[in-house]
Formats: structure tokens, sequence, C-alpha cells
């Protein structure tokens, strides 16, 4: 079949098979179907969608269209978490050491931050000598003497996956759901765990603004792992404003190790023990792996609450913390910061952003908050863009504070003051809103998807 | 502002300025813009349609990219003709002609044929002698001193069009009303004709078989050609089985001979009148040329009744014969074929396509009778194919005929028994379907479009 015909099939919204999917991924990786056939293709599946079943399929051509990560060498089931991005989110920091507190493996690779979203890589490479970029044999035996590694993401994984989001980026079929699905799982099926938990980030500092669209998301990447024989729950959470205070690389660190010390902010403890609630939960769930040691959760079966409790525990009883610390000793990190946080490096200049009125803080641009981080340093316009890793912002005041003109809303930090004048000037520009009356709270997990 | 931009406003279903337009269209054709993010502009265009601004505008700037023919050294209102494509279709052979006996200036140029659709240049060719491939120079003096001159396209017409045309075949967006509008109508503005008449087909001989889109199309292009100043209106004609009896080139030259001569089939003839009819009406409603001389339409404001009247007239008369002789004559052919019909060279073999059964032909797939025809030799499948001036199909029966099992229902021609063998297997297979009730014979025209 000519791949023609194929576009014109979908374009009159008909399903394509898995022999045409697959062939299509290969052809398309192998330069034989050209960029102008693919992204003719890429608008019309903008159009008419893909069922589970085709996207399911695509995903898996794009995940086996190059290294695939084979995590089976270490025992245990592994879970693997992921979040569509926001501002000031440094859970990996924290429910990593948690989970492998659990006894439950965690063999994590992330990403680095680009745009208005951190990346939790450039948090770890904030703690100085952290390495992040191991070798796959280095990795695995960190992870099966320590029970866990986290490192950057290595190997050739899911090159369909690059190609294909390169060419949507300047074609303009970017914002669909079912690629934006197949791009996120195609990566992560490629990493290898056995189980998978989605943070679905939605709100003003999210990829997807409208709860529909990231219930849709959510739902399309869940029934594509489970397609993939890989259990994958999905958590619809708030990104309405930054995730607890600190905005900015050596900043979130501190907040991280404060909140592994049973401290730091209400909203990122709950979105922490919920997510690794949820892991340790299908961890639990496994019954190949089934152990006496009451410590042990393998063939527990616990639910969601249970393993939210476990999570809490592991906080309360330090253990948490100390898997944190054993990470960064060997991964290399200087534990002397780890251990006086006051140390990070402070950048030269601060400033402040100030409220324009008396009123309830009623509503943040978070993702202008993340641009403004960007600004001070702490993110990358482009690729290559060094980081300032003590710069940032950390809020004084969220969503339901009320304040009076003059009164600090956030602090900025950079290395000079230009950058921060620029950064106010970005935020009071419409960053934030003000009401009379004190505003609902933003809820901080709408919906778990299963 | 960044073409991906236009490319997501336009799936967004926005309309892109003028302006917008037009750097598309340069842009395409110097190369600045790549393929693949044209094909998605053209998927989003088939989705999200174009309004009638943005597409006279894309049609004029598609136009503007190469040649345009200036016809205004050239007396009076310059009429074109344009049919969408049929099976037996020789109406330009007889209502250039026509008009040209009205006084008015007929500056033509036709396509050749391709796939199922025959071409008036090759019937034109099919004249021994007769030359369709004039300068621009000789073309010009042929209409300044006989009135009328029929030949080729040459010159580089909208090659915007080629290049858009070109790559929509490879990128399933090629059925796109708008774009098939477009299309056309860039080559017909830089044609260089002060109005333009347009026969839409209709029927299972036609590009359009549904007779929604047909009218659509019909619209579109009037819309485009009045908003290019250019007076356009649309005749929806019925493409439901070959218009007259012959399919293949000199024997629809031989068939458009009898029509000269006021004979021939009725369909044939009424479609003819009303075309011409139509022109003819066109040109007459211009007053920028009035005439005292009773044998001149300029500046007459005839209706399209009184066109037709005209137009039957300039046949009975005998003076459209005459002026085919004269271009026949002026073009290099040899006039002893034209009044000569029967020394046209015929094919060796033939055959004939015999009822299955009996009753009334109530149904044709004239797609198939066209596909049949080339596979006699009258056609071409790809471009460079040569074409057997003497081969086709002299239809016998049409709809509405009685027959009784083995009456002859077409007469096939050509240079094997083998090509006629295959081209009866064809049209064995459910070329024509037989009832037992007389069906409505098919209306001719159906609607014109202003």
């Amino acid at each position: 079949m000519r791949f023609v015909d194929l576009i014109c099939k979908k374009r009159e919204g008909g399903e394509l098979s898995d022999e045409e999917i697959r062939e299509m991924i290969a052809d398309y990786v192998s330069g034989t179907i050209p960029d102008y056939q693919m992204s003719s293709m890429l608008m019309a599946i903008f159009f008419n969608g893909m069922s589970d079943r085709e996207l399911t399929t695509m995903t898996m051509a794009m995940r086996d269209s190059g290294d695939i990560v084979d995590l089976t060498s270490i025992p245990g089931v592994k879970v693997d978490k992921h979040s569509t991005g926001g501002v000031g989110d440094k859970t990996t920091l924290i429910i990593g050491p948690i989970v492998a507190a659990c006894g439950i493996p965690v063999a994590k690779m992330s990403g680095r931050g680009l745009g208005f979203t951190g990346g939790t890589v450039d948090k770890w490479e904030s703690i100085p000598g952290y390495q992040t970029a191991l070798s796959e044999e280095t990795f695995f035996k960190a992870v099966r003497e320590h029970g866990i590694s986290l490192v950057g993401q290595s190997g050739d994984l899911a090159p369909a996956d690059k190609a294909l989001y390169a060419l949507r980026d300047v074609t303009g079929t970017v914002e669909s759901i079912p690629l934006i699905a197949s791009s996120i799982m195609s990566k992560k099926l490629a990493a290898g765990a056995d189980k998978i938990v989605l943070d679905v980030t939605v709100g003003t500092g999210a990829f997807m603004q409208e709860y529909d669209r990231a219930k849709e998301l959510a739902k399309r990447m869940v029934a594509i792992g489970n397609g993939a024989g890989k259990e994958t729950v999905a958590m619809l959470t708030d990104m309405n404003e930054p995730l607890g205070y600190a905005i900015g690389n050596n900043l979130e660190v501190k907040e991280a190790i404060d909140m592994l010390h049973g401290e730091g902010p209400e909203d990122l403890k709950e979105i922490c023990y919920a997510l690794a609630g949820m892991m340790i939960s299908l961890a639990s769930n496994d019954d190949s792996k089934v152990s006496a040691d009451d410590e042990s959760v393998w063939g527990k079966h616990l639910s969601y609450e249970q393993g939210v409790e476990l999570a809490k525990k592991r906080i309360e009883d330090g253990s948490a913390w100390e898997k944190f610390k054993e990470v960064v000793k060997n991964q290399g990190g200087d534990l002397d910061y780890i251990e006086n946080p006051e140390k990070f490096p402070v950048a030269a200049c601060s400033g402040e952003l100030k409220a324009s009125g008396d009123g309830y803080i009623s509503w943040i641009n978070t993702m202008d908050f993340g641009l403004a981080a960007g600004m001070l340093g702490a993110g990358r316009a482009k690729k290559d863009d060094v980081i300032d890793m003590s710069a940032g912002i950390i809020m004084k005041k969220k969503i339901g504070d009320r304040v009076s003109k003059g009164d600090v809303i956030a602090t900025l930090h950079a290395a000079s003051d230009d950058m921060i004048g620029s950064a106010i000037s970005h935020l009071e520009n419409g960053a934030y809103r003000l009401s009379d009356e004190k505003p609902d709270l933003p809820k901080l997990i709408y919906e778990v998807i299963r």
C-alpha cells in the first residue's frame, strides 16, 4: 500500500491496522517516508485522532525504534513515575528516596528543564559533585546495591519520537493529545519499568491548562501503558500555583531536604505522599515476589491509602532521609551541602515582587513564574543555555493568602540586578490577581485514572 | 510571523490575512517554506477550509507566480471556457468556432488527456497537420486575423499550482474543494481571458461524482473568478454517461464535424449551445465595445437564452463550420480530412460490447468507458504514453435505451484484438446496468451558478 493511501484513510476517519502503523514508524525512521508525507499524516491525526489500539501500537513501535532499558536483572517490581511538567516540581527528589526506603527498587531516569519547566536532572546537579551521567552498568549496580539510582536519560531511547517531535514542532501538530501521549509513553516504555505512575498536571503552570484535555491525556496514556502490558495509573494534580514555595534548582533541593526532614510546604507533602503512595501500592500488588519480612511491601496488596500512610511513615522514621543521603553519596554528591543546606551558593542579587494592592491572592499565572525563574538564570530558553543553580524565586504568598499593598509576594534571586528587574517587570504584568473575597483553595489531587 | 504559527492558526479555524497568504505562496515557490510545512498546512486547509477572501487571494498569488497571458492587445471581450473533465467531451472543438462566428475573439489554450479523461489538444492533433504549439506571437496574430486560435498550453502558467499539486498528490490533500478550485482558477486567471464560463461536470464520468461537491466546487470557483475581477459563471452539467456517442480522438473530431453540420447527438448539441450561449451572453454584456453592426453582439446585453439562440443560428447558417475550417487551415491542418471525414485513419481491429440481458440501460459507469478507451490506446495512463488517434469507443446505446441480450451497446476500435478483448472484459465487469423499467433520462444542465 502506498503511504498516501494511509494518509487518505486516516483523513477520512479510518483506523490504520497494526501492520500499517508499524510500517509507518519503521519507514519514517529509515527515511523511506519523507517528512512532507508524515507531517500531512500527523495533521490528519490531529483532526481525526487515533483509537487506543492504534495509539498503543504506534507507541510500542516508537519504543522499539531505539534502545530499551532492560531492568529485569534488578530484582523486584520497578515502578516509574513521570510528571507532565510544572513549576516548582521537586517531587522526584523526595519520592525516589521514600519508595526506595520501602524496599522498592528505584531506577529512575529524568530529563532537563526547557522553557518554563524545570528538570530533575538540573536539580540533582545543583548538589556539588552529584553525577547524573552514569553508565548503564554503574546505574544498575547502584540500584542493586542501594535500591536506588537517580540519573539523567542516556542511550538512544525512542529515536522515532525525537524525529516525530522535531517534525511536529515545526508543522503545527504538537497539540494533539494522542501524539503527546505517544511521545511521553514511548520514552517511558523504553525506560524499562514494570509499572508506571503518571502525574498529569493541569492549570496555569502545566502544558495542559484545561481540565478536560489533561484528563483526556491521562486516559490515553493509561490506555497505552496498560495496552503495552505495564500497569499504569495517572493522577490529575493541580498546577495552578507553583508546587511548594521554591522555584529554581538549589532552592528546590533545599525545600526537598526540608520535606525529607518532615518539614516544608503542605501542598508539596500531599503531592509527594500521594504519588509515592500510589507507587508503593502498585509495587505491593505484585504476587511474583512475596516476602515474609514485615517491613517489606511485596505481595502485601496495599491500597493507595495504605501506600500513602507508609510513605508518611518513611519520612517520619527518617529512613527516606537516610536513603536520600545514600543516593547523593553514591552518585558523588557532597554530603556537606545536604547536611548543611545553608552552605549552598546563594545568588549575588535579590529583589522582591510586591503586592500592587490589598486583597486575597486569587489567581496565579504559574507559567509566568516559571518563565521569570528562567529570566533569572534558573532555566533554559534554548537547549544549550547554562543554568545558574542558585537563581530562582521563593514564593512568600500563594493562592488564598491575604496581602496589603507593598507586601512581599515573592523574593527573586539572580546574578544581576538587571535580571531581577526584568523578571519583576514580567511578573508585575499580570502574573497574579487580587480579589476582595477569599478564594477557594485549589484542590491538589483531582482524580485518579486507572 | 513563523510559518508554523500560520499552520496553527488555520488548524484552529482562523482566517489567514491576505498578506500572510501572499507570503506563504511566494515563500513556498522560493523554497523558504519546506514541503513538510506546506503539506501540514494543506491538510489543515482540507479540514478547516478557506473563506472566499482567502481563496481568492491565494489563487491570485498562485496566478502571479508565473507567466500571465496578456490578451489586451486583442480587441474585444475574451471569454474562456473550462471543463472540469469528462468522457467524450468534444465541446471546445464546436463552441470555439460558434463563438468566433459571433465576432467574439477566441484565444483558447487547452490541455492534454490523462487517466480516464480526454484532452482537447489531443483531439486537435488527430487532424493531420494541425499545430497546437504556436508561439505567443503566432497565437495572437491568428486571433487578431481570424478571430480564433485553439492551441495547447504554453508558457509557465501558475508554477505555484504545479508545485502545490505535486505535493497534494502525495500527501492526501487532492480532494479538498477549495484547493481544487484554486488549482483550476489559478491557471484560468493566468490564461488572460476577461470572463470565464466553467463547465462543472458531475456524475460517474466526472471528478466530482456527488452533486453537492460539484456545486460547492462551482460556487468556490465562481467566487474566485468574480473576486479576481473576471466575471465568472459555472454551469453544472451531467456526466453520468459519455457526452455524445464518440470517445477517442479522431472519432470525437468526426462527431464534432457532424454537429458543426447541424447533425450529431442531441445531448452534445444541448451542452454546446448552452455553453456557447453563456459565453455569447457574457461577451455581449460588456459596454466597453458597442457596435452598430447588426451582426455583432457587442453591447447588446443578450440574455443566456438569446445567446443560445444565436449559437444555434451560427450552426444553422454554416458560419460556425466555416470558422472551424478557417482555424484548421490556419493552424496547418489538412482540410481534406475535415471535408471528407471518412478519410480519417480507422483502427485495424474492432469489437463489440454486447448486452448481457434484456432491459433498459439504467446506469453507466462513465469513468469505466473512459478507462476502456484508454486501454484501447485512445488515452494516457502516464504523461508520456503515445496516443492512437483512431482508437476509441462508439456508444450504440445510452441511458434509457432498450436492449435485448446480445444487442450491441458499444463498438470498440483499437490496433489489436488483445486490446479490444481487455477493454471488453473491463466493461463487462459492471460498467453498465440494466433495469426492467425505463429509467428517467439524466438532465443535461442542472444549474447555473453566478
